[in-house]
């Protein structure tokens, strides 16, 4: 494929072993280009309706107020300017639009192999895996507990999986590992079987700290300060609720420089109205108050406009994906994200399936489709969500990924190099011929036109011949052969050891129990 | 669903039977209105890079040319003004731009029950079921050869689905019939099964012009000429050539003032340069000389610019469905299509698939969605294509029917009805709340958010305790509830005894034995 970017060889000392070694690396560990999306927004409002919906936000935020369950948050708002009555903040929409005007349009995420490094914002997106599964399904296809293993092997898919630019953090929760300590593990994970750029936990404001501590010793402090290296998700308990746990979590990721997603909750329906644009006129205070909350704790701290986005069945309770008002909501908060000069945060390829069938197929591609045709930034869940985030599915991890990468190859638009010598061979070839044997053809061979390795187009004799497997037991075969044939990206050992020191002493001063605690 | 739109009821006649009769039709009779794509249609040419595609086709035309085998056609093209040189025909640009200028840029299709006509053209479209499948899988989910019974049951189906908008015409190939006999026989059962608008075989200028008879039993003759009552579609062999079997059946729809789909069979890289916009040049040459030409058979007919699309696998040589290219080349022939203003059809859900799994689902949703995005107006191939076309799922049928109205209620828009309504219960909620109890909310209970029937929501442990069922499953049990409800509707028995009496006098005309014609 063109747009696949080579890292470094693994060493750079010569020599047979090194060179063989890092010839399969350059073949099997490789990751697109941040995505550059050439697909022209797609603008649902009018200007009109964009105003409508902006002073909705406002007025929600200057009338009805929201909660910041923080003292420290609740003194910085005042200090700021804002009415603040017991738990509730009433910013005015000045005093909020001058705060989210100085959130940086784009953001460089560093990562530690600077080749691997990407860009958010503006046209701007990356693919980010799946997080917070409290279950998988395991290369067997058996639905069960994680382990911290289990982890790892997402974290190397994830490192492998040309189209995912990120190891995330939690993909699924290492229920093997005591709760208080799981922060710890999930980010040296992320961290040792990956180079991209990761997520770090939010669980809570000092676990968070936690993760700004090993940023420290992986990157350096003053590095660190000037330059995004990880993402923190902080959630909005909606309607028009932000938390403790969160807030100190928001503070530990803005006080050091590091991108927050400020991301509302959103069961369309449970916890808002019952209407799309309604729904996001909340969603829209909720987002835009805390992303000015992040220029009250750091002014210029990288932010990102997020959401969780569910619309819930008014039959049964249950949260639905790929659904129509999903994909509305995605295409009118991305114009309003680019209407305020912030990169967004979405969801992609979620599943309510309890299985990697036909559902889930059509759900994951309605919102991969939609997303990339609103144009977000921070594509998160973009592989193994399935059964509402209850589990990843080993399968649909690898499949999901593949779709990336042609949702990939979609958004980057169409390539007019060739067209003088294409229409050449039209001339050559003429009416009633064929284009299988031309120059042509023959020099574009290779990335014409995206053949996906996980999909079966054979003839049905042929696809018999060959087993008759469905797309699950082809994926699970493809995730294996990945995992058989991956190799540990390097890590300097005095780093490697530093981080093991700090969680080793880390580990002696938190006490082993905690509760579970998850943010999507 | 608040677009539904009831049929009258079968009868005017009042009376316990009738009126029971009727309120069961119009609980389970229904079709949706014709879409209004609210979606801005995604544009991804330049005016520059529009005029360079334009330009390359009428080069194309005018020095490669296109053959059409056909002495009739051939005759009329050289009065026209066009240069042939034995079955080649090379029209310049103005003729073809003048011929084009007079398709009509919208055409009403008028169905016999009249509640069920739809429009095309402009940003209306309409959803078609898929045809030409030589198996079918079926109820039990077999797959086989399918007969004039299970080409019933989806001519049933096709009626009660909602987004369907069309009975189609050999959705599945009836097997028990001679080849000779099946045009009627097929026409016959897509009219008697459903009162919605359907298709008109196009396997030879003689089965067409038995088309042309029965819509002229059922509409009248005089009705007929200025009302399109029944579509049929042309393919072009690419590339470059139309043949006399296609042109015959052409001049048999253009000049009886019914539509007919100028639609190049394009397996892009095998018959069409390897690469996007070039293919797409070659594809326009094509589908504008067929338009060109249904100009020449009758001024001011009604025509849709076709094309049937898929990109060849160029490991296998397989055609492949939902891949980026075909995305990206659906957005920029719409956007050829609306320059030229003239009604498009392409092709939507085609999955290649040999079961109804993951892969068939993503693959059609991914279409789906770039069609609607491209605003397609005539959207065949919208239920039940799998295994590249080579069979009609039943369970896919009833699943891709409701993802239809998914992509219907999407590409509706946004409702602001409700807006300052909602709002309110934003106030009355405030932060921390709930909706669900609110009366804003269950005012809305039933039309806020898309609850599709046939995906499952629910827990693990409440699909466990409804028999863990996949989406096959579920759908062919959805199938068979709809087949056990199905009631036909009304048709005068007089036109009904003609339109048999005709049949079985053609069946004593034509012998039972030709040869197997398909179109797509």
């Amino acid at each position: 494929m063109s747009a696949l970017k080579s890292p470094p060889p693994a060493s750079r000392r010569s020599g047979g072993r090194d060179a063989r070694r890092a010839k399969r690396l350059a073949r099997i560990h490789y990751m697109l280009a941040t995505l550059e999306n050439k697909l022209p927004p797609m603008e649902l409002l009018s200007a009109e309706q964009l105003d409508r919906l902006h002073e909705a936000s406002m007025t929600i935020l200057e009338e009805v107020g929201i909660d910041f369950r923080d003292p420290i948050a609740l003194g910085q708002w005042r200090e700021a300017g804002a009415e603040v009555d017991g738990q509730r903040v009433r910013p005015d929409r000045e005093l909020v639009m001058e705060l989210v005007r100085t959130v940086p349009a784009h953001i460089t995420l560093h990562a530690r192999n600077p080749e691997c490094s990407v860009e958010v914002g503006g046209n701007r997106a990356i693919f980010v895996p799946m997080t917070g599964a409290p279950y998988l399904c395991d290369l067997d296809n058996v639905r069960r507990a994680p382990m911290l293993d289990d982890l790892a092997n997402f974290h190397k898919l994830s490192h492998m999986l040309p189209a995912l630019h990120s190891s995330a953090h939690h993909i699924v929760e290492p229920m093997d590992l005591p709760v208080a300590h799981r922060h710890l593990h999930i980010t040296y994970s992320s961290i040792r079987h990956s180079d991209k750029t990761f997520m770090g936990m939010t669980t809570s404001g000092k676990n968070a700290e936690d993760v700004m501590r090993m940023c420290r010793i992986l990157f350096g402090e003053e590095y660190m300060e000037s330059h995004p290296v990880v993402t923190g998700n902080i959630n909005a308990n909606s309607p028009l609720v932000w938390d403790q746990v969160m807030l100190s979590a928001l503070r530990a990721f803005s006080s050091h420089n590091q991108p927050v997603l400020c991301s509302p909750f959103v069961m369309a329906g449970a916890n808002t109205p019952a209407s799309v644009a309604p729904a996001v006129a909340q969603l829209n205070a909720e987002a835009l108050s805390g992303l000015a909350y992040t220029q009250i704790v750091r002014r210029g701290a990288p932010a990102i406009y997020g959401h969780y986005l569910s619309t819930v069945s008014m039959k049964s309770g249950a949260p639905m994906a790929g659904t129509p008002e999903i994909s509305l909501m995605n295409a009118i908060i991305g114009q309003l994200a680019r209407h305020y000069r912030v990169p967004w945060r979405t969801s992609n390829t979620l599943g309510g399936s309890k299985l990697f069938d036909a559902q889930a197929g059509y759900e994951s591609a309605t919102t991969l489709m939609a997303v990339l045709a609103a144009n977000a930034n921070y594509i998160w869940h973009s592989a193994g969500w399935n059964e509402a985030g209850m589990h990843c599915s080993t399968a649909k991890f690898v499949v999901d990924a593949e779709q990336c990468a042609m949702g990939h190859r979609f958004a980057s638009g169409i390539n007019w190099r060739d067209f003088d010598e294409a229409l050449a061979a039209v001339r050559d070839i003429g009416p009633g011929g064929h284009y299988l044997g031309h120059p042509h053809t023959l020099g574009h061979f290779a990335d014409a036109f995206f053949a996906p390795e996980l999909f079966d187009n054979s003839s049905i004799e042929q696809w018999q011949a060959e087993g008759a497997k469905d797309t699950t037991g082809r994926a699970l075969e493809y995730a294996r052969k990945l995992l058989a044939e991956y190799e540990c990206p390097p890590l300097d050992p005095a780093l490697d050891e530093a981080l093991l020191d700090f969680m080793r002493r880390r580990e002696r001063e938190i006490p082993a129990s905690n509760e579970l605690n998850q943010s999507f």
